[in-house]
């Protein structure tokens, strides 16, 4: 059941072929591409890692491309029982293939585009065997989960219970006698709920629960539990475990429920890296387990922001192309022609600043690798919390900015943008509540600006470790010296003025101080209001999290800013590429400013005309950036066959597309000719007046 | 195939029973309910329309809520083809219902919690037969389609042309020998897509095409179209029809394709209302046709302001009560005790304006069924256009806050969240594209602003008609004064000053005329520059929308603050419930001017000073409306049945109803012991090393 394509399909390999560049060179995509003022290709290979990079990754694209089982054209249709079998077919075939092709099986993952419902096996389960489990029982479950055998899943969150961890139900309570524990659900709030695989895939869970000794409750542990059996699949006894149901999205996924009535597990599944257990119930406990707890949350953050530029980018090539396409509204030429939607300002106004966004990500989410990469945990950890809550934000919501830009057929499933969207927005909820997690951005940032000032008043000048990790001055420096920074007013006396990198730079780092010094008044306020610390913290909320966004824009505004000069002096790209990328920064800086224009004119960073003047450079950005519009989606190099929009298509021909969609016997609303509510309803509703 | 409930399922007559009252003492909710600050039931009465039009709608809702082809339990496990073919059958039970109850249909259909796929019979297909055909043609359609043997739909959208209905590319050709017309699809974009019921249900269709007489384009016409046999549902010759696809929402509409291969059908098909064709090719058409074809989009727009405040407060009430029900994170108390989430800051600062919002586009919804009643049509479309575009965007855009203010349980479908969101989301995009329509208010403006200055130079002072029909000033009257209008500066001292409604009111009209002068003076230079009125147009855009919602904002505020003092003044409503309205209405003005802040610095309207006045003063409008915020969304009255929500249960028992809604074989994930993924992918995918 898949359908036929309105016409060739583009795979990377073909993308270039003279023949297909002669078919095409009428249509407006490629008067578009002709308008490119820089080398598509060389943007490609800067954001994929280089030349060979890229290919290596456009082979695996082709390879995956060619086997009908990764086919997507029938998902939109597939029933969640059909997806869940479809994905696991998928899964089968990615470990057969990395063998063939001889490459590391992420890397045939990653071109195979659909979400496979055991991800979680090497984003979550290995993971966490390998940073909490002893030697010893990383011997025993690494080859067995490493081989397949042992499915697993990540067991953390309960009915009752998400971002509070600490507040979990479950129980595993040592029985000294057998020198077992005994996980027990006591509650219906306790039940396991929402873990990935859970439902229908995972035989083993890595469970968290309090552990009890002696009657006492020594906090939460994770613990390996077998949940299905190996031969029959079929879960053990004193498991309860099934499907959650329908979600918003990410319906190839079985996350699943799990109730456990007393279950028996060996003493020596409790992960023993950092706690351990001995037969006679001795409990000890290193003070490194809390940051190694830590650091799989963070490297899972930094994945999101790296992520949301590749998701926002996806969703933008399918808008920006389409609008590119689309013809709607007379030309002032009178001569019955059409606008192209991409030429009318509103439109530019909704997709360029998205386009710009994707590339800032892209820029911050190298930036968070290399920093993840050092050792400042605690730097990392304040500036990725907040960046994972800014960017899934920014990414959800534009998503969706795009898919509406796409007018009546973004509301089309085949238009990819409902499933992009509907995987997507998961993130700003999960790895951290986006509310709950951006404060850790603002706790961060006052604990740094407390011991500045301790530091300042013994004379010394911490520098934050960060600082040299991520080898430039400190995202956070304005912490040293507060005031000054707040004190920053802004120069520009025309709108060219605000072009200039330096200039943006100082605007975000003057309202992320500002914003700052606002929640620290406000904080003191309350607290002298009477309120306990941790009250104050909860009154002064809304703007704990415009304090985590003014300093996380500032970081990404740095970021783009540091790279595209770095760019531009190195000569590591032709001249054209780093002129565009300087734009991108530019109208990112701009657009985001012009958003925020009411911190900025509150901070007294801008002035009433300065606000003007900024609306107008923030304008002349959309200007300059729009020839190159097509090719800055095309330089992320996504393939029809992974956004699978018949709107976002590379030949651009949309109409034959959505056309085809509906054909065939893909949509089973059409496999009948005659719908069975005819006989059942209509003529019996005909026949009653 | 329905699940058992977990709990006692709230129908509305049970809802006060001293047993029911007596079992929820100590649910969270009731504790909540206690709290609230005025008679919820009074409420209730006021936006439903007094106590016997609620106590009439209950009965409606109990009776529908009683037959289990209504049940909704099921709804979100449905298939397209499962979900098209029960809401048929729901359609059929309304008919009869209403026919048992002798009640009028409109009011069974709107007891019944889904969407059916025969909506527009009643919201399009005959209203059009009424608005644009003769009174002998409406004799002898209207009986047919009455009767449901004549089942329509509206085609007037093609592949290739939706906002720009003037480029639609379907032919009919007026053939005077036969003495018909030729109805055809020239082209692959002029295909039809996207009417609703066309896909599976309609056998008529109203199709706008080009009427050509003697090789002459005489423009956008409708004509009647059968397209299905009225007793085998086939579809007749020449037609090629089906549904177009699975959707982000509305899947159980069958929105749908039409092809037409020279389909002869009578001349006596076009709609001759307001223009005629005889026999002998003579064509003339009624100056009145323009403002029909208007009036009949006014009055959908109206009804859209109007769903807006109920979908918007549906989602408030799944997201407010599952709030109050939540408890996440420890409390201050040290005792492990958790908070409820509402009583977070962050939590009320991103729930509780929306509540207050839901209850304002109520009011101007019924200020614009107030002025539709008139016939100020322009006046009329100015004001609908610009609301509709508003009111739409803020309703999409506040469902989605609710559901990710729930967090990971606002993921799954049974929040009913996700379904909500998805139907809803259409209305950005139909009945005229948000960023196509809201550009009609600006334009509406500036001609008002034109002719008030024409006035003025002759020294008359014309008031706009609307004014007249609406019983109050105009709520354009500040184009009779501009620049006295941008004036208006910000007298405010304290947060306090905030407060007053006659200050909010000229904060908003002040910010109104600003950005209408900003516009004015950008379209000059846009033109000065050499660009035709039309391309000045589209390239100031942004502004021109900007422009259009400062307009519609500061007419909601002055409908809410008007409405709330009559209220007070009048005594219709007891001084509490007077009172829970104001503090709507205030929360309302201070939160939207805080998100616009940019427009009122930048307008000169507030100062630095003041706008940190404003953000205390919103800041503590939130902590007023706290204690209400249940008994808020609860006024509403939208019933468990309504809502089918596990989160948004009128008796809180959230985690019974998500456990309860995983089980049985409702979701056929669950619906085989073992999946078939396992025999098929994971056995052989572990075998395989
Ligand atoms: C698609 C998906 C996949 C998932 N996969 C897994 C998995 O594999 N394994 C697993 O264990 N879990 C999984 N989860 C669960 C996920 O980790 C939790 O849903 C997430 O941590 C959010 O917690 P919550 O649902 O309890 O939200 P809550 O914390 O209940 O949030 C509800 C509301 O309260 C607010 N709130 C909560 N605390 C605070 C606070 N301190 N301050 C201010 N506001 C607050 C939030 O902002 C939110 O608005 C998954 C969830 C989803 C949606
Ligand atoms: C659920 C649903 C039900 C529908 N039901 C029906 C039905 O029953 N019958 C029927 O005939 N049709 C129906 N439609 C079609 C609907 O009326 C159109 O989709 C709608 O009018 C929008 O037009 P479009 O899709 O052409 O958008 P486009 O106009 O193509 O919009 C694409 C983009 O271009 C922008 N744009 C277009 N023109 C301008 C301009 N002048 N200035 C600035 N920007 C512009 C838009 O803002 C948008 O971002 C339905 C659509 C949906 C989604």
């Amino acid at each position: 059941r898949t359908r036929t394509p309105p016409g060739p399909l583009c795979s990377p390999s073909e993308r270039s072929s003279p023949a297909r560049q002669a078919a095409m060179a009428q249509s407006p995509l490629e008067a578009e591409r002709a308008r490119a003022s820089f080398p598509v290709r060389e943007m490609t290979y800067l954001l994929w890692g280089g030349k060979s990079a890229t290919e290596h990754r456009e082979m695996l694209e082709a390879a995956v491309e060619k086997e009908p089982v990764f086919a997507n054209s029938d998902l939109y249709c597939l029933d969640r029982p059909g997806r869940h079998r479809r994905c696991m077919q998928k899964q089968r075939r990615v470990i057969e293939l990395a063998r063939e092709l001889q490459v590391p099986r992420a890397s045939v993952r990653a071109a195979v585009h659909d979400q496979l419902g055991t991800d979680l096996q090497d984003l979550m389960f290995l993971p966490n065997i390998r940073a909490t489990f002893s030697e010893e029982q990383q011997a025993h479950w690494l080859p067995r989960a490493e081989s397949w055998e042992v499915l697993g899943c990540y067991a953390q969150t309960e009915l009752g219970h998400g971002s509070n961890v600490r507040a979990l139900e479950t129980t595993a309570t040592y029985l000294p006698e057998s020198d077992e524990f005994e996980i027990h659900s006591p509650t219906t709030t306790s039940t396991k709920w929402w873990p990935g695989a859970l439902g229908r895939t995972a035989n083993h869970a890595i469970v968290y629960a309090r552990l009890i000794l002696d009657g006492r409750d020594i906090g939460i542990h994770n613990f390996m539990v077998q949940i299905r059996d190996l031969e029959t699949h079929r879960p053990l006894p004193g498991i309860t475990v099934g499907d959650i149901g329908p979600k918003i999205g990410y319906n190839n996924q079985d996350n699943g429920f799990c109730r456990f009535d007393r279950v028996r597990i060996p003493r020596t599944n409790m992960a023993m890296k950092y706690a351990t257990l001995s037969p006679a119930g001795e409990y000890t406990t290193l003070p490194a387990r809390k940051v190694a707890s830590y650091s799989s949350m963070t490297h899972v953050r930094v994945t999101i922001v790296v992520s949301s530029g590749l998701a926002l980018s996806a969703a933008c090539t399918i808008a920006v192309r389409y609008s590119a396409v689309r013809r709607q509204g007379f030309t002032s030429r009178g001569d019955g022609s059409e606008e192209c939607v991409l030429d009318y300002a509103m439109q530019q106004h909704r997709l360029l600043p998205l386009v710009a966004t994707s590339y800032a990500f892209h820029v911050s989410g190298q930036a968070m690798q290399r920093m993840a990469a050092g050792d400042d945990v605690e730097a990392l950890h304040t500036a990725s919390s907040g960046l994972k809550a800014l960017c899934s934000r920014i990414t959800s919501d534009g998503i969706e900015a795009c898919r509406k830009a796409c007018g009546g057929h973004g509301y089309l499933a085949v238009s990819g943008l409902p499933e992009l969207l509907g995987n997507y927005i998961q993130n700003v909820t999960v790895e951290g509540e986006n509310f709950v997690i951006a404060q850790q951005t603002t706790r961060g940032l006052l604990k740094q600006l407390a011991r500045a000032r301790a530091a300042a008043l013994q004379g010394a000048h911490e520098r934050p470790a960060a600082a040299a990790v991520a080898g430039r001055e400190g995202d956070a420096d304005y912490v040293h010296d507060l005031e000054g920074a707040v004190s920053a007013r802004c120069t520009a006396q025309s709108a060219k003025d605000f072009l200039s990198p330096a200039l943006q730079c100082e605007a975000y780092r003057q309202r992320a101080a500002w914003q700052l010094r606002e929640v620290e008044r406000e904080l003191a306020e309350a607290e002298a209001s009477g309120l306990p610390r941790e009250d104050a913290w909860n009154a002064v909320g809304p703007d704990i999290i415009r304090a985590s966004e003014a300093h996380c824009f500032h970081v990404l505004v740095r970021h783009f800013c540091d790279a595209v000069g770095e760019l531009s002096r190195s000569a590591r790209v032709s001249p054209a590429v780093a002129k565009a990328l300087e734009s991108c920064s530019c109208l990112f800086s701009l657009y985001w400013m012009q958003e925020g224009m009411g911190d900025f004119l509150q901070s007294g960073y801008l002035d009433v005309q300065q606000a003007t003047m900024l609306r107008s450079a923030a304008r002349g950005m959309l200007a300059v950036l729009r020839p190159d519009a097509v090719a800055l989606v095309d330089a992320w190099g996504h393939s029809d066959h992974s956004l699978n929009s018949a709107l976002g298509r590379h030949d651009g021909q949309v109409y034959e597309a959505l056309y085809a969609s509906a054909q065939g016997d893909v949509n089973p609303m059409n496999s009948e000719p005659v719908a069975p509510a005819f006989e059942e309803s209509l003529k019996p509703m005909r026949s009653r007046l």
